[in-house]
């Protein structure tokens, strides 16, 4: 089984690869104490309907990232692939990725691999990748997931949904790195990004990261075409998340997923990171409850 | 059983009465996984009350759409009543029935039943009867309780809480209905309304609804008596309600509810319609801890 | 065991003295119906770090408003102290006890006691306790923690935090008492700050508190040092709290956390005053979520 979970290598970039499994596959439905249980659980016990996700991970990450919710999504019938893409991954050192060779490689993964009615889920940073990606591939979208990611206004950057002062860290890091790259220090990185793991959690984690490239946070793009697709789309908030700031002016939800019109709303308990890692069937769980029809 | 459930007509309109049963009644309680299960269970020990409940339903709905949290409160030991009011349940084709008529339906049933110290709830659209109706009969009433409630200004009306978007899609529905009604298209209702539910759930609830009038919709409401009265309020606010955005200048919570001045905050998981059907007991415990003294 | 728990005299003053227990103790890991038990229970079974709490009460509250609290804190294997300062406890009636005097008895106690990498934690008015503490001791700081907590800007006082009612009505308070305090009228308190509680358990919370001293409230602090500190902080926000308006311009969370800066983030289901008492372990394990590295 272990190797199946693996990345897989194809046109010289690492490709997180989650092969289906057979539907209809009876899924496990444990008890745990999370608020929406009850709706989920009745949701699984008709498993309305098998799903085609593809997780696209954010900054600091790579394709390993989703394993557990993969593994999660899986175990309920569900064909999950996880796609690296430039700069990240095996391909970390390339931090002169630009964002249209990263939106380029998940459009060309969803091509070359043919899938049709994707549910195309964005983590973060992912959220700007799944934007661009959406214009190259709307065809073969069924719907477009953001959780706890960027919803870029048109011409905008990441960099404009930063407050002042996370912009001049980001830049002083930048600055000091001597290759265009991003590394977070682990205090900032404890605080904002995993607020709820143990200390334990947060070093495993922490232990896992990469220098970021820099590049496309800064990059204006173009997101005309993304505000004139009618594909449905679906924001997952997860309420504790602490890397930008909750009030006025900022934040994953209501600021950026408003952006997007008309969308399904779900929510959960969670932070930026900890419980893709903790508690994956949690995030699997609100993925599904985000994509079904 | 089932025939003390069902509407009852009287004065040429169906209302849905909920009979008493004998108090002290030994509640159940069960163990379920939500965030205020514990505080509930605790009073539920403590059987603080009995409290005699009018539950007033939104827009797409009617007294029906109680059924289930009615049958809870009941269960706990308290009087119900979940009346119907003109241009719904089966007046539905009574499109040109006015704000004035709902409200004061809503109003003559607390008077013909000479209710008192009653607990008067309302749900979306039905916040704006609520209102008015207290307006009529303040003297009988406990405590004035919102969930997911429109708490209009005075001289506001409902379309002046809702994004432009909606509202034209609203006047559209509206001038394409022919007879001054608004359907909601499912793809909208599902991710809006029912966002946390099942498909299966959410074409139940979908298969349920009617035209609503329009008219009231877009009434404006003098209020001044309203926000004269000195009766206690409380507002229950589910958190996953994606009906109205939740950002700034909109919504249930805190924009409409800060208008009650003083009022008891009561929040809980859910959706706007879902868990009034799917988890009855959950709105029940809501609706209790926001109406017990 | 329950003399450990009382208030303990020194230097005229009473001190809330929770002694410490050997280190390490097995904690019980109990199965509850929270949202973060799942996080909180696998950091539990690590046993990161025994920290050593300074718990700090505020208005209408004295050192016993942290018992429950302690007492969890203890047998997770933490040190904790929740000191007594003037116009409280048993010095209720010095209605003329100045801020300075209340910041300057806590920064006493941790000196007296010479601890060191101290957890300092405010709840409500002891926000501005702590802040003005923290100037005073800031080498003996480990960490700031605020729980619904004032975090008051530079030259700022409570009442400035308040709605206009609010300093409308809490001036008519003070002036009425005839001794420059505040006592809270019972349909107030039960509302906006036990508002999630039973009624008996309001009954209960209500009985216990007495009148609050007023100046400081009205009083503007010089917090220039607090701003200049480097120590890092938390804040932690029970989503129900009611007793400042959640909207634009107010409340806990956003709205004074932002004043932080970088700070980690914890939230939890609760109000203002009640799971303190009802829930007393989780809102430990929220502290310690805050609390540790």
């Amino acid at each position: 089984m272990t190797s199946l979970h693996g990345p897989y290598a194809r046109n010289g970039r690492y490709v997180g690869y989650f092969p289906p499994v057979a539907y209809p596959y009876a899924p496990p439905v444990p008890a745990h104490p999370w608020d929406a249980a009850a709706a989920y659980r009745q949701a699984v016990r008709r498993r309305e309907q098998p799903l085609t996700f593809v997780l696209v991970h954010g900054s600091w990450a790579d394709a390993g990232f989703w394993n557990g919710v993969a593994a999660e999504l899986r175990r309920q019938g569900h064909t999950v692939y996880a796609p690296e893409y430039p700069g990240h991954g095996a391909d970390f050192a390339n931090t002169a990725a630009t964002h249209a060779m990263m939106s380029q490689a998940i459009a060309d993964d969803i091509e070359t691999l043919d899938l049709r009615n994707v549910v195309l889920v964005g983590h973060s940073f992912g959220g700007t990748i799944v934007q661009k990606a959406a214009e190259l591939v709307p065809e073969r979208l069924k719907r477009i997931v953001f959780i706890d990611a960027f919803v870029l206004k048109d011409g905008g950057s990441l960099s404009d949904e930063l407050p002042p002062e996370a912009v001049a860290l980001f830049t002083q890091l930048m600055e000091a790195s001597g290759n265009n790259a991003i590394m977070l220090p682990f205090p900032f990185f404890r605080d904002a990004f995993v607020n709820l793991a143990s200390l334990e959690t947060a070093r495993q984690l922490y232990a896992g990261i990469k220098p970021e490239p820099a590049g496309p946070l800064f990059e204006k793009l173009d997101l005309k075409k993304f505000y004139s697709l009618t594909t449905p789309k679906s924001y997952v908030y997860l309420t504790v998340d602490n890397v930008l700031p909750q009030g006025l002016g900022y934040g994953w939800h209501p600021h950026m997923s408003s952006r997007l019109g008309q969308f399904r709303l779900i929510k959960g308990y969670g932070d930026h990171m900890t419980q893709f890692k903790t508690e994956p069937k949690k995030i699997a769980d609100l993925l599904y409850m985000a994509g079904r029809d």
